[in-house]
């Protein structure tokens, strides 16, 4: 692998130009920013490393699906799971540089998506250019997506899915997200949470009344609050009757791998101040509580005046946006139903729920041959022993391929804290850069070699 | 009295053309528009009818306190209380003239403030010049006070109250308001109630975090809505320990007075759509619940991310604004405490509680000598029998007159439920400008020769 590893360090500055391309040209899905161009332009990279390219729609005009091909020694084929599109930008004033007019400072090029994902996307695009150069040929059949809708819950993903999702199957996947963690250990996950995301909203009037009013007149933010307060109790506990009863307790394996995680509970009290944690958890059950534990967030409460000082009105309307984050092997429509059945049961008929999002959870099974290949490949190249969590407490499509496609799924990646990713000076270390790239080199030459191992079922 | 009456009708041109000129002047105390020239226009006005005038600085550099005087015949003095601010003119597209360009269109002059409460401060004024042409005196010593910040809860007031209060003293009192209600009968109150506005607040981050960490990390939003559960129940009662035990019953002759009020019911449930009523009252209970019960209102909740679709956030903070109505004998700061207290006890110290205003609620008995004379006069001049609430839902500084100054106050004045105060297209009708201003006038004459009456106590 010496020869591979050497061209993808000879040609490191003109991958920091491709790099450097990709994120100039702004790709923001929350905010539809850029997607008449970015799609055309990683299909036009991805055919300059010679694969076959398609850009495949998905449902209500997003930001469409590239998917490149391309033959290669072995049958066995992989799946690179990327996204091109990136978090907005703001607060703007907190950059130091343009976030799409790239620069390098000292080891590192800053900007937005520099990191997640176009580095990771890059440095895939340099190890595929080092097998086409050194040996004219890759070691592995692979598939390279990359969706623009990520950073938005990948809401128009699922019915490509259903449609072209023996297009995207593989015999593995290696996911995004991957690298190095604060204390520069190789880290890999092998799981997401899912989420439900809703919008409770109630009613009782046809416009605004002065407050004087509220002696007579019903309250509809009085409705909501007695609503909420039944769906999570003030000592934290979720109340929603059945709303546990799809959790599936984390394996053995999955529990030891937790427990071998770095304590961030320090982090957790500096970044945030925070107090205390959920539950009056102590320190050492943090990391366990974040990955295995479900959760029932109020991410937003509207509802009358909000301005300075007093406006003595009683409000027409309220609303609350709330989302669970949802562990194997609950569903997120299960429990809209659940919550729904449950608002009714304590008299809150009136409370309107609307379903807004629904991302079901899954883990890849930690002490899986792909798993397992894919930590000993890091070790590798990252000459360290890898961190590997049962999965991160965030959400992403992990079911619809691990599952609905039936594939194992590991990461790996060029990620590393200091990357400021989705926040202001986003950024990548050279460093990190060049390890992804070899990481991806050498999964591609040993998976071209074994295959995924033996096949061992995903969650459900 | 016919000499009198004749001149006001006589000079209803000037009279107009003087309402014409104050409600051409903005005077928009939530918006702080037009006070560099308000004071001085209602100070000249006043000259011009032979009081001398003072304006009176108020704290905070609000808009000043006007106050006018003049001897007249007897030893009798009478105090007007009156405002020249005006509600803000928004929704200004719903205006069918400019709000500070008078307009006459048939019997109708449309203006900010033409009725609320320029249009009594102008009716009162055609009266004292009618005497002044007439007979060259006044019946009565006269105090003419104009404030500047009713429409926002004449907030600087009561330090004005405590310091100058004696300047302001008299033996019998005139409040703004009254008029004649939906059936043409005279209409008179005797009474407002209180009000304390508070802002709770919870923070538990030091800033916004990813909602994915509410597995872990503590949430404002929860905080706060249990501590507001705990206010008031789903039932619609309020829970502060304590909150109802200085409410004073009715008097019998207070109850007789509200059974007498025209139902209104219909009007609620076609305004406000309203479907039901709070404490499930039936149509015969809404006006004595309206006018006898306290409330706790939520009159704004922010939290979070609010627009449109989803952002997983898991919010540092949330708050909400709240006013509580009183009734005498409540106390808005023992209130506070209260639920300071109750929050306290609840497991709620964390929840802040800001006071934000505190007005008194107070009532002038309704079969008092004072209230007598002046629905005689009423009755004179509008030929009907005056219908007479116990007191309005709404609050203003009556405590701060009638209770620390002393003075038994009731109603007189211009208003008609058509004119559409604090609402788009606010108007009077040139016949309940006549009507006011003779009312005045009656009550002047009467009070000049009879006094007060005896003296009764008033509420406290």
């Amino acid at each position: 692998m010496q020869d591979i590893f050497d061209h993808i360090e000879g040609h490191l500055d003109e991958s920091i130009q491709l790099l450097t391309e990709l994120v100039r040209q702004p790709s923001v899905s929350s905010q539809g920013i850029g997607f008449d161009k970015a799609p055309g332009l990683v299909k036009s990279m991805f055919e300059a490393h010679g694969m076959e390219v398609e850009i495949i729609p998905v449902p209500n005009d997003g930001p469409p699906v590239v998917l490149g091909s391309s033959d290669g020694e072995s049958n066995n084929t992989l799946l690179f799971y990327t996204h091109y599109d990136v978090q907005p930008t703001d607060p703007l004033e907190l950059w130091e540089s343009d976030p799409f007019e790239p620069e390098r400072r000292g080891d590192r090029l800053f900007g937005r998506g520099m990191s997640d994902d176009k580095g990771n996307i890059a440095a895939r695009l340099a190890a595929i250019r080092a097998f086409k150069d050194v040996r004219g040929k890759l070691p592995c059949n692979l598939k390279f997506l990359s969706e623009g809708e990520e950073e938005i819950g990948s809401r128009n993903l699922r019915p490509v899915i259903e449609q072209r999702g023996e297009d995207f199957k593989a015999d593995a996947c290696i996911w995004e997200g991957g690298g190095r963690n604060l204390n520069n250990d190789p880290f890999m996950y092998q799981g997401l949470k899912g989420i439900l995301t809703i919008e409770l909203r109630n009613r009782q009037l046809s416009g605004d009344a002065h407050s004087s009013l509220a002696a007579i007149l019903p309250s509809a933010a009085w409705r909501l609050i007695h609503a909420l307060a039944t769906i999570r109790d003030a000592d934290e506990r979720i109340l929603v009757p059945g709303f546990y009863d799809a959790v599936k307790p984390p394996s053995p394996s999955e529990l030891e791998a937790a427990a071998k995680l770095p304590d961030q509970s320090r982090s957790w009290r500096e970044t945030f101040g925070a107090g205390r944690f959920v539950g009056n958890a102590d320190t050492e059950s943090l990391e366990t509580n974040l990955l295995f534990h479900p959760t029932a967030n109020v991410a937003g409460l509207a509802c009358g005046y909000t301005g300075q000082g007093m406006k003595t009105v009683l409000p027409d309307q309220a609303s609350a946006k709330m989302d669970f984050r949802l562990v194997p092997d609950q569903r997120p429509r299960d429990i809209f139903q659940k919550i729904r059945t449950h608002l009714d049961a304590k008299g809150f008929g009136d409370v309107e729920v609307e379903l807004m999002g629904a991302v079901n959870p899954a883990r890849t099974e930690i002490d899986s041959p792909w798993v397992q290949l894919v930590a000993e490949t890091a070790r590798e190249v990252y000459g360290r022993q890898p961190v590997i969590a049962p999965n991160m407490p965030g959400t992403g499509p992990w079911y619809d391929f691990g599952v609905t496609l039936d594939m194992p799924i590991s990461t790996s990646g060029v990620d590393h804290p200091s990357h400021r990713i989705h926040a202001p000076n986003e950024n990548i270390a050279i460093e990190d850069f060049l390890l992804g790239a070899k990481h991806a080199a050498l999964i591609m030459e040993r998976f071209g070699e074994k295959g995924p191992g033996h096949r061992t079922s995903s969650t459900e």
